[in-house]
């Protein structure tokens, strides 16, 4: 990926987090929705802090941009990427945690413990998570029942204790665990893998896409799932906290075991591009419609923050 | 309600726990659903330890007896009944953590975060409350998606930032914000109450019982919660350590306001009188099929642990 190209597809992501910053701020103001009684003030400044941070919204871009394919509406792939973002924030207010990874500093802000409190934090990871699932099931979502409850259980799925959770289980017991290649390779298709996959696989849901190409998103997720991971463990290899807005060097500090530290950065950015090749193969039969989606792969193999 | 009564409501919550725990036991086995990846053991130990804890299940019995009023299956009932479990074990598991109300203890054994650690305790909490909603929204809960999406929008409308998770935070906020009267009640609805009236609601949903059934039960459900917080309140003030299996006193002696402080403990007894009255006259319409309903209004009154 060129410089140029990189910059032009930043451009794309950030054109493309605005719409759905406005819904985040909408969906995270103090009025209560039907059945809610009230929303704590604290509680809800927390929550946006958590939200509101500055994120690139690559996993809303990859919702979008699938469900795109499909020629999906684009409101309710909107609420759907929003809800996904509720839960990738909700797990780093919690992996930021004391007494997980024990992070001050997350994008160059105070992380949300850092910003509030301990109690605070936990209970806005809490509350965002639960979010995410009442904005899949509510029929502004505008999706047939099928749909929303096929959403609900994909993302809780890749969420949960098989997937994201349990990767964060088995990150912190890595340090004594010691686990070999195909077990870090678990760890990272849990720990980051299922939710880049469920979000490309949720657009071909939206869309109520065929069986087959709801599958070939999500190979296609986990592909750049796997890049993503690779590409991070070899930034934290190379990069200075400055770059990163957060620590860095964390994981070689920590001992833990990457592919990268196993084979070295050469292995790496070799494997980065299979995978980006990979992922275009897989994203042939849609044609120039999946322009956007082919650079985000490059993206992901070739981010540098 | 005489001490017969009760033992016989009691035996009646037993029986009903039975085919729960089992389900709730295969439930949180380490056997992986169709888009888990692994579920390791130690997360899973921790879910079941702060599940499988010998809870009285007050909220599933409330779920299924709600659904058998309108004669629903028993299986989809008891697959709701165990998601609400899952989200009230979170919770408990959640509050217990040393950020929150630091407790070392519940129904006499250590809580999550003493028997493992902080960090496996939040996750545990994460893990389930995900949990809940795969669930909900699973096939093999056996319901229309209509029931099954409508069913994840209630029960996260009654555990998010504008219910049970609020009730959290501002029940910690109380110390310092000293709510008056019309706060507490608020705080109360929120935090246990909302769930309960869930509990409630959830079997007319089940069902896909008329509207006006729902808010019926939903209306049952607050009064219950009412009761039930207020015999809890009744109880932090007159009982033992050893009765509850837990620390008691704690509110009184952390200074938080309760209603019972406020207007004494004559006034909650006439309080309660009148709520199992209420609730009592909500189920007028379905006879004798609500018998043991009725006598769970009484119980929850009555409780004395």
């Amino acid at each position: 990926m060129t410089k140029d190209d990189q910059m032009a597809f930043e451009a794309a992501l950030i054109a493309r987090a605005v719409p759905l910053e406005t819904l985040l701020r909408r969906l995270l103001d103090g009025r209560t929705l039907s059945g809610e009684i009230a929303r704590p003030e604290r509680l809800m400044a927390a929550m946006r802090h958590g939200v509101l941070n500055g994120g690139k919204r690559l996993r809303p871009f990859l919702v979008m941009e699938s469900s795109a394919l499909f020629s999906a509406d684009v409101e309710p792939a909107l609420r759907v990427a929003a809800a996904l973002e509720c839960v990738h924030c909700y797990s780093l207010i919690h992996d930021d945690l004391p007494a997980m990874d024990d992070d001050d500093m997350r994008r160059g802000q105070p992380t949300v413990h850092r910003a509030f409190d301990e109690a605070t934090a936990i209970l806005a990871g809490d509350a965002l998570l639960t979010l995410a699932f009442d904005i899949l099931a509510d029929e502004a979502t505008m999706l047939p029942a099928e749909r929303r409850a096929a959403l609900v259980l994909a993302l809780a799925r890749a969420a949960g204790a098989g997937s994201m959770v349990g990767g964060q289980m088995l990150d912190l017991e890595a340090e004594q665990s010691r686990p070999d290649e195909a077990g870090i390779i678990r760890l990272q298709a849990m720990k980051t893998g299922a939710l880049i996959r469920f979000a490309c696989e949720a657009g071909a849901i939206v869309a109520g896409a065929p069986s087959r190409d709801r599958e070939r998103l999500a190979e296609f997720g986990s592909a750049i799932g796997l890049a993503f991971q690779l590409a991070d463990d070899l930034l934290d290899l190379t990069a200075d906290a400055h770059q990163m807005g957060k620590a860095t060097g964390k994981d070689a500090a920590a001992g833990k075991a990457t592919l990268v530290a196993l084979h070295g950065p050469d292995w790496a950015r070799d494997q980065l591009h299979g995978l980006v090749d990979q992922a275009h193969a897989l994203l042939e039969p849609y044609g120039e419609q999946a322009a956007l989606l082919k650079q985000a792969a490059q993206f992901v193999a070739a981010r540098n923050n």
